[in-house]
This record gives structure tokens, sequence and C-alpha cells, in this order.
């Protein structure tokens, strides 16, 4: 089953501890795109200025990711310039170009309209809700949001999440949206929004799956290649819903499943800047990543004769 | 077999978000020998003032904690006054009076020196060390500390992490003693100062633990009810070696049980003051949150023919 992936492309300035790139590809949309490719076709739908280098849309081709839904626009195509220290957890931005994003009135193509897997990154939710209104034979709906809606766009934001099957969003932001720090009991708010599912990404501290009835806690992989974190939340979220595509039965097993490929693609790309490390990531190294997941978080029964009623 | 813990006592005065208490009954020795009295028969160290209920001594001798090893001085108790933000992780000190804990000199009775687990409390390292220096028989020795000794004594605190099996620590510790802000790094940087194991603590977001072979990510409880923070890492501490000194043998599989253990009794220690949910705990609440912290980090293997080589 194919995947629509909704969201910014860009071309970003990065610089982390560990050294900088200018005018790399980037963008959620691309970074979801090809975290979901492997998994299933993929629809992108976005937008480019005339700058934006053909060979770039060559290498989405060649990963199975269909481009005629890229708009190419006068002008410049969307620039974000940011910066990480130390603790990798932050992005600081230093410039934002929304450049042709500005203009952004994403037109589903015909055959894009019938997709029924939907990733909506993140986009004013006004964007969002008007792309899910074109769609005509939605199976599961993902959306992501950041800080700057829910501070400037609330009532729009809180009406997507209630046309959403699964909203994913950062600790941070579950806090704020919700002013409970409390994670678990954000969770139960946002629920309580109207989504079916909620997963709060924690970043080195893995992930929390939500539905009203179950709560799955994922880990992180152990990660000491940390080059550059940008994109990590996209390819999380375009893992989880090309692999869900693929399964097709979305029920706690195997969402739980698409929270941990999710967290093992994400893992590969922050390893290098951009896209730099997914491009070239093989099936084994995918298959052996998810299998040390598991590894790292199994532990068996405890003995309940060990235990003493009241203290000994 | 039986478990030696040697900390503060203390008479805690504590304010949270949900309340404040005064002279209640604290202590990194308290808190962690409550957890491994579930375990295990206790061996408690510490010293308190002439002003120390006599009821609290009781209590700790009616749940299998000798108090034989409990010197008391003339003067006051420790007391701690601190409290908490919204955000528990923190820990806001108001007051600290060290009182008869500023003449704290272990010295241990002859049938304690032979207590083959042990878990020293944060104290002063070179007070941990002089107690180490008495054990005449020791199989497993657990050691926490906190930032003042890393920034003050940390000479002596690099010495005692050399003569310990496994360093508690927790995340924020961990990252200021290495200098080193990735966790997974900062583990192995810990393991080479000549610990076997060190265990990093991260509050709300579970645990890692690691020797030079392997690694496991432990999750926490998915905490609703959190009143007060206060002993949460010695519970865990305590219940952790009070829980292998009852299984005995010390391998990755019996380790991370007691990780999961140790969180299982921190997550109940946070429900209310002091030990007031603690005390009362049952056998069945134990094993009941214990089998839910398996099913909340479980899930399958991937299915590896929905993965497609370099992409779709």
């Amino acid at each position: 089953m194919s995947v629509l992936i909704a969201g910014s492309i860009a071309l970003d300035n990065l610089r982390t501890p560990f050294g900088s790139r200018n005018y790399v590809l980037g963008g959620s949309a691309v970074h979801a795109s090809l975290a979901a490719s492997f998994f299933s076709p993929v629809e992108i739908v976005g937008v480019v200025g005339e700058d934006f280098p053909k060979e770039h849309l060559d290498f989405l081709n060649s990963k199975g990711i269909n481009t005629n839904g890229i708009k190419v626009l006068k002008g410049k195509t969307f620039h974000w310039e940011g910066f990480y220290e130390y603790d990798m957890n932050m992005a600081h931005t230093l410039r934002t170009d929304l450049n042709v994003l500005a203009s952004f009135d994403p037109v589903l193509l015909p055959e894009q309209k019938k997709t029924p897997y939907i990733f909506l990154a993140n986009l004013d939710p006004d964007i969002q809700m008007k792309i899910l209104a074109q769609l005509e034979n939605k199976s599961l709906v993902v959306a992501d949001t950041m800080n700057y809606w829910l501070e400037n766009k609330k009532p729009s934001l809180l009406k997507l999440i209630s046309m959403v099957d699964i909203l994913v969003i950062n600790d941070m932001e579950a806090r704020e949206l919700t002013q409970e720090p409390n994670l678990i009991k954000a969770a139960q708010i946002i629920l309580g929004y109207g989504c079916k599912y909620v997963i709060i990404k924690k970043g080195e501290h893995g992930a929390l799956l939500f539905s009203n009835k179950f709560a799955f806690s994922a880990p992180s992989h152990p990660q000491t290649e940390l080059v550059d974190p940008t994109g990590a939340g996209d390819s999380f979220a375009g893992a989880l819903i090309g692999y869900l595509s693929a399964v097709k039965d979305i029920n706690f097993e195997s969402l739980k499943k698409a929270v941990i490929i999710g967290s093992v693609i994400a893992s590969f790309c922050v390893e290098d800047f951009s896209i730099e490390r997914t491009k070239n990531l093989t099936k084994k190294e995918i298959l052996m990543r998810y299998s040390s997941m598991r590894e790292n978080v199994a532990f068996g029964d405890i003995e309940s004769n060990l235990i003493k009623e009241g203290g000994f």
C-alpha cells in the first residue's frame, strides 16, 4: 500500500559539535519519505524553488518516492539554518527562510487522493487539514506538529488532532500543549482531544505509545554515533507509517513494532548529516539493530518465592 | 543472605506540589533498607541523635532490619529540608543540618563484618571506603554517590569506584563525572575507572545497566501517582541489592531483573511522602507491577519480508 507524506522540502545549513554542512537536502517530508521507502512506495507532497537540484529529485525517485507531487515554484527552496550544542536534544534555529514554502497550497493529484496511509509532517495545522480534506480513502492518518503551532494556532491544532488517528509529538510539546508535566497524564489529555493513539517522542530516552486501553514504553537505541539529530523525528514517523502500510493490520502489536522500527531508522538518521547515513542503509543493518533493541530490553519474570510479604 | 546497608538516617522536612511533611523518617539508609527488606534480612549502619523517635527503630526492626548498627550520639539527628517543583526530577535543598552525621565514624559490629551483600548509600567516599575496609566476606558491593562528592572529593570517589562491583549514579552525575554528554560513552568511561557494572538512573526515563560486555535499557513504571520523589534512588538500590542477595547468582539475567525490581519498589516509594507507601506494600502489589512493566516493554520480532533492500 502506498504512503502519502506531506511536509517541508528543504536545503539546510547544519552545524553540530561534529561539523557543519551547507545547503544539504533536508525537510520533514524528505526524511520521512526516505524512512518510509524501506517499507512502501511513497507519494511525497511538497514545494521547492527553482534552485532545487535535479539530482535530489532523481535520488528520491530512485528510492521509490514519486516526486510528481512536488511543485516547483518561482523563487528559492525553503532554507533552515540551525545548530546543536553537546545536548543535541535541542535544536537552535539561526535562520528560517520560508521562501516558496510560504505559498504552499497543496493540491493533491487525482491518484494521490486515493492513498490510504498518510503522514502529515509538521506544517501549519490549517494546511494539514486542507490535505486531509482532499483524501478519499484514508486508512490511517499520522500527524506531527511543533511548539510554534501550539503557541500560535492552538484551535486549529486541536481540531486537527481530533481528525487524525495518531499524533506524534515530543515530550516538551506534549507538556506545553496540555499544561501537564506528567507525560502519562499529558498523553491521556491528548487522547481526550480525539485522536486514537498518541506517541510521545523522548529523544535519547525512547518513546511512549498510548491509546485509551494500553501503554507501551519503547527504548531508544543506545546511541554512541550521534552526529546530527536533524530529521530524527521525521525519520521515526516516516518509518512508522511505512511499516504500518506494509503490515496493514493496525493493532497494539503492530503499533509497538512500528514504534521500534521508527526508532531504528531514526537512530541511523542521526549518525551522519542530512540523509548521508540513511540513503545507504541496508536491510541487514535494519534487522540487526531491531534485534539488538529487542535484546536490550528483554528481561525475565521475577521469582515470586524471593519476595516476602510485608518485609523479611 | 543478609545485606548490609550504610548511609544516612534522617528526619526530613519535605514539600512538593502535593503537600508537605515535617520531621518524617527519611535518609538513604532507611529507604534502601526498607526496600531491601522485601528480599532479605538487613543490617542497617548509621547514626542518629537522641531526638530520634524509638517508634522508628521499632518499625525498622518489625521489617527484619537489625538496628543494632545504628549508633545513638549526643545531639540531633541529621535533618534535611527540601522541596520539589512540578518537575520532580530535581530536588531543591533549603537546609541541611548534618548534626550527628558530621561525626559519623562507622565501626561495624563483629557479625556485620561477615555480611556478603553491601550497599554503600551516598556518603563521603572516604567513609564509604572505611566501611569497605572492615568487610571480611564481600560477595557484592554496590555504591551510590552524589554530585557534591564528585565536585569536592573526586580522587576519593574514583578510588571508591575502582573498589566496588556496581556503581549506581544518576544521569546528570554520570555526565558531570566523566565530562561526556553521551550516556553510553559516559558509562564506558565509568567502567574504565574499575567497577564491574554501572547503572545510570534516569528518573522518569528508566535506567541503563552496563558492563564491558552488555547493555540493558530498563523502562520506568508509567507513573501517574507521583507525590514525593525523596528516597526513590535509595529504594531502587536497596531493592536491587536485596534481590541479588536473595537470588545469589550475579549474572546479566539476574542483574536485569534486579534493575527492574529496583524500579518497581522506587515507583511505589514516590507515591506518598517518606515511607508511607512502601511500609504497607504487599507482595501481590510488587508482583503485579513487575508484570505490568514486562508487558509495557514487550514487542515482537519484525517481519523481515516487509523491509526492502535499498528502498522500495
